[in-house]
């Protein structure tokens, strides 16, 4: 059984690699924008897993603690929020065009197109990222959540909830997420119809008024 | 006429206050998560109009560019999202108990109860907040705009095309806005029933995994 | 005793407190600046004392822990730093100056004209800082350390030692100690020599090439 | 000649360069400070030089503007603050061990051992980083300063004082420049001198009173 000082050290190259990962990936996004381009990226968020949610899963997946680095592939976790849904396809385009280069893209998961049965959607990329550390190169997992804002807004609610009810919601409430997921959806697919207007006004906006 | 000089002078106090509000309105918000507590807040951003913005508004409304500190309310401007749409009124109250203390609000604007023929939606809030400079206390207007996440997403895209069109959108994208609008407004409506559930959810969720 | 938890929640508004007063005092440095005039302040740094240190020093001078936060004048602290001795001295002014509107000075300690046995030099003022909480206003005791660089390194150095040592530092380390601190007081001596040319060149070189 | 857009182009990969790095950087403190070891780095600043800056060192160094990306090493600079001599040389030891995997170590001026003759110290080192942009790998030079925080202390004094003269600092206040060299380098010797016991007591002091 880890200690905490040996779980603090071994979570010191995940931190890093988020920390690189947001700066690299906002960076994209900032290149847009200096070139007055309307950027498929809106923001970026990342996170390292808390130790007691890494316990957690590992026991609910039967994943030994030895082998959590090789199997749970969400320990270090980046989210890229969207405008729209053919935002996310362009974002999931340029990460396969980097990989071989800072990063290699492992493999995806596409909750877009095969949402599940909850409701969730989100496109995940699970990449391979090199961090140096005093010990020389670690490689390690780090999963890149692509989304439209709807979608993370529904996200955010249905993790609360799983976490009330500890995965067992009860059938009504059920009900209610697949309704707001609908509506989620509803949305994302209204601002697709005007998103090519959009994406050519983003431009002048920006050469005008950006603060 | 100002020039350049006289203008960036004239900002640095709207600068101060939108700096100085951001810190106290995510004080608001961390105090409920410290506490393990659902916060009616979900993330604040603030920004200072640019100039070239700030005169063309004063010409579209004609007013005299020495009267602009006292009637263009929205020079600092701060935004308030919240998750759900009894978290504005909440983050209202919470506005309206503050004031005499270290801000006053001066009069508010619903565009929830009452939208904007565009299908605008926010609450506004314009207060009066003194900033201490080297010439001793100056106090300026600013104004905040509380919304949900769904109404942030809508706005951002109306003010787009807007500005592409300068004011004169097309009637069809005109149509498809407002058909946006509703699905917004259909997303937050779906969301306020399952609201009560993620309020004690979210705090139980706190307790056990955040990162 | 406290637990864990009632710490936290006595610790919210000192946490507040830094938060504020760093962007305060930092706008202080951004408002000569924007206005290419040189700054008697060069960086603001702030931080919240620790759990373990607070109790710490509670039992070294015998407060009682129901007393701490009116006798621990140092739970918040905020380290203020100068290029220049005479730089001290106008910061200090300029905190005089603004008593009374958005905090009060209480009272000063001048630890560069009377340095500490030990070579400590630093000029110590004493706030009263409104902070709003959930529970209304709350007045909070702050500490303002103002230093020049070399006074701030040195002063980190005998810091690391007197921990070390639990204050009984060995009479030879002492020694170095007292040699350093003269080297640092002859760094700031020199540099006062040549502090009025820099004040005029600072602005000019702004002008010409901040980056 | 480059316009405004060009330049500003032109600079993204090294505003980029310059945010990595520092990231990169500021994690090997953090990694040692994690592990509550004695960290070589103190802190970590970048910035990228402004155009004015770029063709004014062009003109008085003959570089052609063509050849400003592979003549001017410094147009993307990190400064790296140590407490102590010995410090900077196990800093530069760090650089030359991650040569060849992130980045790569070109060469290096070693201003402690030889001083500029105006009293200028820091330790250089050139190297060569691979940025992403949207065209592809792009390599370019980054210039890493090390120094103690009395060297750094000197230097911006000297800096500032050059700007006003225009590299023609007269006589008498050059010659106090050269004193003041020579107190930050006795403070500098004077602290290593007990660099090692403070060694020791960082790490004691970390463990117990870190904030």
């Amino acid at each position: 059984m880890k200690v905490i000082r040996e779980w603090k050290t071994m979570l010191i190259p995940y931190e890093q690699a988020v920390e690189e990962l947001k700066v690299k990936l906002k960076a994209i996004r900032n290149q847009y924008r200096e070139l007055n381009e309307y950027s498929p990226i809106e923001f970026v968020t990342g996170r390292v897993k808390k130790i007691s949610s890494i316990i957690e899963k590992a026991e609910r997946r039967n994943i030994p603690l030895d082998n959590i680095e090789e199997e749970m592939e969400d320990i270090a976790g980046l989210r890229i929020m969207c405008q729209f849904i053919d935002d996310i396809y362009e974002v999931v385009n340029l990460l396969y065009d980097r990989s071989g280069k800072d990063f290699t893209v492992l493999y995806e998961k596409d909750y877009i197109k095969n949402p599940k049965e909850s409701g969730y959607k989100s496109y995940h990329v699970i990449i391979k990222y090199p961090v140096q550390t005093a010990l020389g190169t670690k490689e390690i997992l780090v999963e890149l959540q692509i989304r439209t804002l709807a979608m993370n807004f529904w996200a955010i609610i249905e993790h609360s909830l799983s976490y009330k009810y500890k995965s067992k919601i009860p059938e009504d409430i059920r009900e209610r997420l697949r309704n707001s997921a609908l509506a989620a959806t509803r949305l994302d697919e209204e601002m697709t119809e005007i998103s090519k207007e959009v994406r050519n006004a983003q431009l002048m906006f920006e050469e005008k008024s950006n603060t």
